[in-house]
């Protein structure tokens, strides 16, 4: 019976049924095929990503502890989205370890099925309120509320034609894609004329979505909030504005460029992250209370999941309402955001410009922004994050840098003299032309 | 100037530009009426939900406060995913409060830009280890990482076929439906005969995905694991197995099913969440280590958000060691399921039948299910979620119930003499019948 051991081995080795069915696809073997060539595609073109293993401490932000196979080491972290050191504030803390304490780990259910508390509820009148709109929406992140909120919204009328920026997040693509049967148009970055010619292009009687950012994540440019809805109301538009990198550090208290800028009540849906500038987890939308209960009550990215933690819920209601009353750290941020710009520009150091808090500097390739990432790292004990495609484009692969209120001038110069050392001066020459 | 400043009101009233262009429809307001008509419908129909607030008292549970407008009342809560308590571990908060303390609130950043902590690092190894697979992966949620992770599956090969059992959860279907290109077929719930059929009847050259979950979270059944992985292998599909409500529950360590069936092994990957059984929050997926690898390298849903809270990862890791050497909650928990299912049909309560920790009480019809609900919440102290449509098909709305090894006798018996007062007898005879 040896032989038919040995059969039935082939037949597990090289899958299932193949004996019998020689045309027979071998998925898992296909697929694992797929991966591995991938992946040796991405490590060919330096793509390939390992995540540093990063040890954030609440005492002496923004230094962390690398972790290496051969030891551990203190390094300054000049890539946090924690933009105002929010994470580490010692009434976030205590409002977070005083509700694990009372309420647990986890909430232990859907928003429906009993994991509503009184901290969600306070949560989402708090944000509300911080975007002057009637009701608000709690989302598992900032990703999810855009999936979820623009595709429950483009599926709610048909034909819905949704105009995105072409420098969205992917989230926001996520819920355009997943909408069945919503048109996408997509209008130059920050562009206007491009903006008003698609509108004006596009079927008047059809339902229109303007979709957009305020703060641009990887360029750190700053969409005109105002110009746009003076667009939407000429062709009947509707508005939606993430405000992922701005919510918490900018305007008089935290609502964004949409408060700074006193556009907010034009804005139809704004969304944000509770994660980046509050320092914490979890997203969130803010607008009319019927459009708002509209989404609560159809949007599956919100329905069928667990809704966040109620500690998770106290840190960030206690981190909006301080940050309300704490203009000195947008002040702050602000200052330190200007002081790296200046030394950049001081050494000649190739940046993107922009009028934010995010300092994006120039590379131009993967595999040397690779390089430089880790040599700023393991020579100098700096982390900044190497920036690839899909994120940015090819060809425009950058550090991306975030000054916060706790980076020293010693730390931007120490940073300076890195740069000045492990960027090749080809880049730099380059990046001037 | 009168009328001039009267034009300005209307044109802003009825929509900017619509007198330039009187076909123009007014995005804003169409969809403000899609929702109020929608809302006025799902009141109708009685599927309008209104999220009770209950807040969860880690000392106490299942006991929690349930809050309304004019007090505060103790109820039991019987519709918690906390299904073994471990939300409220004693362990489990240490390692919250201490990682709350010592990291922060937040992460910071995505996996890949300084939201990878060591932390994060050590609970995907022990997921791994706990499914026996070479490799895990965190997500922000069980629903993202059925989402992101199907869809990156099915995006990998052209022609890929998922094969999707009918009661699959929304989670699933959003990656199914995600995956461009992916063709789709159903089988009828855990009909293995209707799958082979399935398989047979599709091209044999084409790639194939069983999808399915162990324990069905609204049924309370439990899939035939081996038998599905002996089709799968038979045809050449790959599998991916949802343990949504079964991780830390069954098995010998909380691997889930398909530790308990010994079948781990045979399945490609297995999805499963850290806010149920394990009481925190968070998803992961586990499988071979390309493929987890592959998925890390390509999946939108994990590559463009905010890691998990260092104390949420702290919490999960910490729960997910406790229970894998405390049996005794997985005996107490199945014991307590078996003395609920017993006092209910001892009392003659319509319920449907199954072998798991999930106990559904038939009600058949949403509005007299939200009313039964609100009866035993306010005449009764007692919170059980009535659950309708979309999340299970209309006519099967019933409350669904989850014994806890914290649910005493006690409570069971005011259970059951509740249901007795709030259960009309027409829709108990209909279930009998
Ligand atoms: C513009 C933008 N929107 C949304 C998100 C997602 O937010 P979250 O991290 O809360 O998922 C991000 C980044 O993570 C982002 O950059
Ligand atoms: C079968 C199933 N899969 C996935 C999920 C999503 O898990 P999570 O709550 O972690 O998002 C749920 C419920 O929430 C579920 O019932």
């Amino acid at each position: 019976m040896r032989w038919i051991n040995w059969l039935f081995a082939a037949m597990r080795t090289y899958g299932g049924g193949i004996l019998e069915m020689p045309d027979l696809m071998d998925t898992r073997r296909a697929f694992l095929a797929h991966c591995q060539a991938n992946l040796a595609a991405l490590r060919r073109e330096g793509r390939y990503r390992e995540f540093a293993h990063l040890e954030k401490l609440s005492g002496r932000f923004p230094l962390y502890r690398w972790h290496r196979p051969d030891g551990v080491r203190e390094v300054t972290v000049w890539s946090s989205n924690d933009y105002l050191g929010m994470g580490a504030h010692p009434q976030v803390l205590a409002a977070a370890a005083r509700a694990v304490e009372e309420h647990g780990a986890g909430a232990g259910g859907t928003r429906n099925i009993s994991g509503t508390s009184p901290l969600h509820v306070a949560l989402e009148a708090e944000l509300a309120s911080l975007h002057g709109k009637p009701a608000a929406l709690l989302f598992g992140s900032g990703y999810i509320a855009n999936q979820a909120g623009i595709a429950a919204v483009l599926e709610a009328l048909p034909g819905f034609i949704v105009f995105s920026d072409a420098k969205n997040h992917a989230s926001m693509i996520a819920g355009m894609r997943g909408a069945k049967g919503a048109g996408r148009v997509i209008w130059r970055h920050n562009d206007l004329q491009d903006l008003e010619a698609k509108l004006a292009a596009a079927p008047s009687g059809a339902p229109k979505l303007i979709a957009f950012e305020s703060v641009y994540s990887m360029d750190g440019d700053i969409a005109p909030i105002g110009a746009i809805c003076d667009l939407a109301e000429r062709y009947g538009a509707m508005t939606y504005l993430d405000e992922v990198h701005a919510v918490g550090l900018y305007g008089a208290t935290g609502g964004g460029i949409s408060e700074r800028d006193g556009v907010a009540h034009r804005v139809d849906l704004i969304e944000g992250t509770l994660a980046k500038g509050f320092g914490v987890f979890g997203g969130y939308i803010a607008g009319d209370a019927d459009m708002v209960d509209y989404i609560r009550s159809t949007a599956g990215g919100l329905i069928f999941t667990t809704s966040l933690p109620p500690a998770v819920a106290a840190a960030a209601l206690e981190s909006v309402r301080v940050l309300k009353r704490l203009p000195e750290r947008r002040v702050a941020l602000a200052e330190r955001a200007a002081a790296l710009k200046s030394a950049l520009d001081a050494a000649g150091l190739p940046r993107l410009d922009g009028p934010s808090h995010i300092v994006p500097v120039w590379v131009g390739e993967a595999e040397l922004c690779r390089q430089v990432a880790r040599r700023l790292l393991e020579d100098h004990a700096i982390y900044a994050t190497p920036i690839n495609y899909p994120t940015v484009p090819r060809g425009t692969e950058r550090l991306r840098l975030c000054a916060t209120p706790f980076h020293t001038d010693a730390m931007i110069a120490a940073l300076v003299t890195a740069l000045q050392a492990v960027l090749p001066t080809a880049a730099i020459r380059q990046a001037a032309e």
